[in-house]
């Protein structure tokens, strides 16, 4: 593109760094053409059959079909000042026989448009897979940790208790819609067909008129050899309103992703230290410091997750300036937004994968915190199983309150909570509870009603969606 | 709410101005505080049924569901600083047998979530309902209009024609599909159920311990009552992308408003002149200046548009950032985003069933546009057949630039197209065809595909869709 | 506005429970009455001076300028379809002798923009005075705390320690930096001043010919009586940019508060516990569960600022798109987002002078933080002190090491750091430094630069500014 | 960066084809590795103040300053999985007697964050310097056009007549106004400078013990040495808002330049015709349809304009969520937005100056537009002369109406406006003014007020602000 070094100009993060090799191929320049000559060579095929061109021009065709030869194209575009026609300048180069058959009676968008949409199909089909392989592993983590009792925390203050199963199931439950949503965007995608300059299909009508083939005809036949559905009404391009759904698809999928990486960095936080992320040979971390563990997955994702989340936006302004049969303002930032939001989340959900298969779940500190906080939430059991067996509400109120403020003020001074203890020893309280039940009661395990039922349900459902 | 006269505060432009009245009931305070009670009822209801309560108590309950008394409800609020605590003392002194069993086990959140859906769900319906009937009439007169011919433009640059009805089913089609996602939001909306402070129903089941009900069991006959889904997996509250994709619903309809708004804008300027918004007797516009009329429907309905794009981003930050089991700061915003977003919606499209009823096709302007800019269009045909027949392309493309040329000056001058009658009058191209096919081939009205089959099939689809 | 009672309507949270009284009755229909009037006055002053009106008539305008009728406007504006024109009829019926000089050669938006350009500064300038009593006590609090040393976390993970006072001063920082933005915003505000329907001044021009005043004159005039700067060029508005960047002002502010209240609710989250927001007598919070304390107004801060984050963008769009002359695709959506910024950042702001008087810093939870990790990032300063007087460095590395990993297993268990006294009790250390050294080398308090100083510095220019 | 070629990757557009090499530059891998050395070096002279280091090695440093080798620095990041560290190492490799300095006492966002700084700067003051090319050509078009009378449109309605040169002083303003604000931004850019990990300095303090010089001391030279004024508060970072700041700064002329290119657009458009883009030999456009010419540059300015208006809110969320003293879910977004956000700038500056310099001012359809519209603004002008001189109002402006009507209808039929023939010929009108002077009243060239005398004033402006 120009003779500066790389290094001298700006690379962007999404051309190396962010997004996968398999993604990116898909938006490269070489992809693009590569599309471009299918449908080419799809539109002769059509125009066979109406006996506009021959046999063998579309074989001379087809048999170029993958012969891209960008250096070729550049060149022939600076004098063209036309990507698309330079392509066609060059594929007929390389074919003597149907070189001069290309890209008969169509408009540049009747080609772009579609190729654009059989990229989008190919992205989202590429995220889907990979989104599979997420929840799966995620099924498996859940599941396994259906029973596994922690804190819940409302207001980032310790509430009841959850179960870590629970906690995952909640994010699953929206990872499964991001994908059916995915999937149901890849199945619908439609292309804009070739209906010329305005959505009309006039000057295919014209090209065919007396074949015998009509202009809707011939478009069925190319949709049908690219299996590409096909807006019935268009103007100059595909409604520009699919591109807001995917990027929408694509934000749903960051939204999922930004709050469960959120939930990690706050897990992760040394105080709390339930979860970890996980971490190689190579990232162990100061010993001298043995809590220095950076969520380095989930910060990347959260700020991914941002940028994807401004997109939209800019889709829908492209769709609703649209005006009258299209302007092309949709152009320029449509060559940045589209490829940069697939590859940003393809970053996400990569790094999602290995967040959820290798996420560390630190008991000592899960004990710790049940320890310290759900005893509080436990004493309003033990409270009703005492009136129940004839304590009086309010003298046992004031018990547990006072003891309660006596273990509070020792949490602050660092030390472990001596609540349980304090109650099971005063004998207000074993005259109704023997010290065996407070224990029992206060115990938070017993106190996730069908959370863990439902955790085992929900992977069931995912692994029936996945088969 | 506080005793300053309204007009000395600020009153929301939602509050009266923008969207209908039914709109507005739905987002009021009086019906708010019936869904409480009506989730109150079903919840008692149940308990009944696990013989936790009785059925006069029900009864009582059910007895003065709709008796909301705001006046003794803020009184309250004063005291408790709590609104749905509030609301739960004022029906409780209205209900002297039940009243002690209002809201028994349940946290706020189970009430007011599970309300907070049902009133999404009305307002989808409402709005639907709406958009039905706007969807009707665009289907009748696109398909009045589907062969009326007119041209398009793209780049704002005059191209070649299509039709009325054609232009009016870019924007159908779009519309259909936003009555379709709407339709499928309220079909889909889910509650939060019943599941207490951390989705856990560990408190119901608690309480309904040796009831021979279980807490999933509950649940499922509340909700079946309220003919309400219900997310498997929740933390204190239904998981808020649920709000995200109701705003981007809302969002999705507002730009196709948006886009077929400004079109009208477009064309209801006079130099184009081809469409005009209804105006009423009163909006005669200057006589002195017959041009003078403002699209004052399309302006607002862009203007609100635009307001209902910005929306669904508070809706990804709110559930981005619902932090492990909830925190409360989706809550003040909306109050606001959730109401002023469906009022807006609803003026939007009370407003584009104006346009679309009323919208005047002005002929002359749509002729004349034709005269002006549809003949160069059609040149290119015309060249063809001359060809056909035997004249020289070189030559005849010739003639063809330099009457081009002649007819565009006469055009900068304010001067009719003169185009046609130069080129009929030319003999270097009568000589291949006579005068009268010459006028044939000219004219933009044979050249418009298969757009008015296309147009007329979707308004069959849409016609099919609302029945 | 309609005879439906208020509570089956909907009412804004901002047009009673959110932002002041203060502030709603600058955004409330009677204010912008008054702001008229007071532009008609001075316009009719100013005309009174050309020779175009008496004093009598003036004096009469003058007279009833704050004689506001609501209800007769309202009656008077369902005939006219037009709200300013009904104000004129209504204040012209008041005016016996100068009711027909109301308004004299001027178009609706001379009025209008005028008036809102003054509504904005009145409300820039209510903001700026409570942003500056919230600043004096965050400079009161900043220097107190300026040597109250507490851990710093980065990546949420414990890293140095900072002082409470020097974190407080990174927001002070920001706040001031918003306090010189809103009040230069306030200062620069401009209106359009009058310039007529295209912002050529022509009509004034026209109706001024032959009174030796020019328009630029008469417009002078004008706006030096309302102390407002003009826009030299305008067309029929003022620019609509404006808006956005008092928007962008209020946006800035929101993001000061928002980073300050979710650091709130990240310290007050009873892990941390170092932070607690004020609470009154009411809000004791259960006894039984101490630590439960909601951050209410952190997370209502959080919630709004969101909000007004969106709003931004709202004028950036009308900005963009009043296209030539003016399109009134800006009106609808203005009246909702101007008000509404103003109210929701007016809460934000009294919320955040509310969290700043009030905070509570609990002592106890930031000693047992630094003891917990405050001496992990300690230990390299152990090293370095136990290497300069001869121990080897691999060594004592290791030494440090093991005990590390042995304290961090304690912290796990809930236990406090063992982390100085294993490491004053090993001989392989206090060989070189002695048990007392050890403890001060240890101690966080005195590793902090001079964090101090700087925060003492800028409450001084906090100080200076205000005065 | 990997072995595939670039045509199979994704290479974004503003790696080559928007925005200039000089920008890209800027924002290149190696730009910003120079930079790293430059604070390196800065560093190191501070220290040998101190006397930390010697002036040899200062003197090696600055030796091999420029002297980057990205395929070392690659081959050691791969090892070390820190881009920052490979740096100092491959910079150490070349400094035999320095090398092991490099770096001492600081951490990573020293360097990287003051980088940034001085990259931001630098590429402030590149879009200055464009902006002021394209200003000066500005004021130089209006002045030149300042009196060239034309129709102005409110709501894309004929209204009353401007000038060219004051329709460009509307956009001349609102960009001289981001002039300044770029301006400033880069005047007030300021660096993190060398606060250490969480923004103490207690590093430097601890490193500088007993030198005489004193951490702020140290800062203070290495920022003067780089002439870039720093934050006086910071945590690990400089405050993200910076960031904030300078992409509304962008989108602040993004905006203004956005609104112009549609006002072309809009201009451009055949119906009204008045201004056209500049097209050079190549874009003669087709001779057969001559009016065919589409908006390329507008379009393009609208496109990437929509881009960076989306951008702004990344960098608030950057902010907004950087807790404490610090998090990192800044990081990966930032590689994308900020260089993004100032090559899109970049291209639309570019862009804007073409189209001001080279913009055709298509004088025939000027006076088309002019003698269509202009005449029915002007009849109010020609009643107020005719009743002066003694006519009857209702009698004179019914006339002037049944001309009006007759009139609208002719031009609706593509023909010239007749109007101010039809009323020079009516007796009931010239009885009371000559048939010239009702052309004269007519001539919407006299119904300009100041707008010149204004135009001319901001032209002036202009030149002395560039001065």
């Amino acid at each position: 593109m120009n003779a500066t070094p790389l290094h001298e100009q700006f690379v962007s993060p999404f051309g190396w760094r962010y997004g996968s090799d398999d993604m990116r191929r898909l938006w490269s320049l070489a992809h693009r053409r590569r599309l471009w000559r299918r449908l080419w060579v799809a539109l002769a095929e059509a125009q066979q059959h109406a006996g506009l061109v021959t046999a063998a021009q579309v074989a001379d065709l087809r048999a170029h079909q993958d012969d891209i030869d960008l250096d070729r194209a550049h060149a022939l575009e600076k004098e063209l000042q036309h990507d698309l026609m330079a392509e066609v300048h060059t594929y007929a180069e390389q074919c003597p026989v149907g070189g001069g058959i290309i890209h008969l009676g169509a408009t540049s968008m009747d080609i772009e448009d579609n190729a654009d949409a059989l990229c989008l199909r190919e992205a989202l089909s590429l995220l889907t897979q990979r989104l599979a392989t997420v929840l799966a592993a995620l099924a498996d983590r859940m599941e396994a940790a259906a029973d596994h009792v922690c804190m819940a925390f409302t207001h980032l203050q310790p509430a009841e208790p959850t179960t870590v199963g629970y906690r995952l199931a909640f994010t699953a439950q929206d990872l499964l819609a991001d994908y059916h949503t995915l999937r149901q965007l890849a199945a619908e995608i439609r292309g804009k067909g070739f209906k010329g300059a305005v959505g009309t299909a006039a000057a295919y009508e014209e090209l065919l008129h007396g074949t015998g083939l009509t202009a809707p005809e011939m478009e069925q036949r190319i949709m049908q050899a690219l299996n590409l559905p096909v807006y019935d009404i268009t103007h100059q391009t595909y409604p520009r309103r699919q591109d807001w759904l995917i990027l929408n698809g694509l934000a749903g999928l960051a939204l999922t992703a930004y709050k469960f990486a959120f939930d990690v960095r706050l897990l992760q936080s040394p105080p709390v230290g339930e979860w970890q992320e996980p971490f190689g040979s190579r990232q162990i971390g100061s010993s001298a410091m043995p809590f220095k563990r950076n969520p380095i997955h989930a910060e990347n994702i959260d700020s991914l997750a941002r940028f994807v989340a401004a997109l939209p936006r800019v889709a829908w302004d492209n769709a609703a300036h649209s005006l009258l049969e299209r302007t092309l303002d949709d152009s320029a930032n449509r060559r940045a937004v589209l490829p940069e939001a697939f590859l940003a989340t393809d970053e996400i959900v990569q790094r999602l994968g290995r967040l959820v298969q290798g996420l560390r779940v630190e008991e000592a500190a899960i004990q710790r915190n049940l320890a310290t906080y759900g005893v509080f939430a436990a004493t309003e059991r033990l409270l009703m199983q005492a009136v129940r067996r004839g304590g009086d509400r309010q003298v046992l109120h004031e018990v547990i309150r006072q003891h309660s403020l006596a273990a509070w003020a020792a949490l602050q001074q660092g030390q472990p909570n001596p609540l349980a203890a304090l109650l099971a020893a005063d004998d207000r309280l074993t005259r109704w509870l023997p010290a065996a039940d407070i224990a029992t009661a206060l115990n938070a395990a017993q106190h996730i009603g069908d959370a863990p039922e439902r955790t085992r349900r929900l992977a069931a459902t995912i692994r029936a969606a996945l088969a």
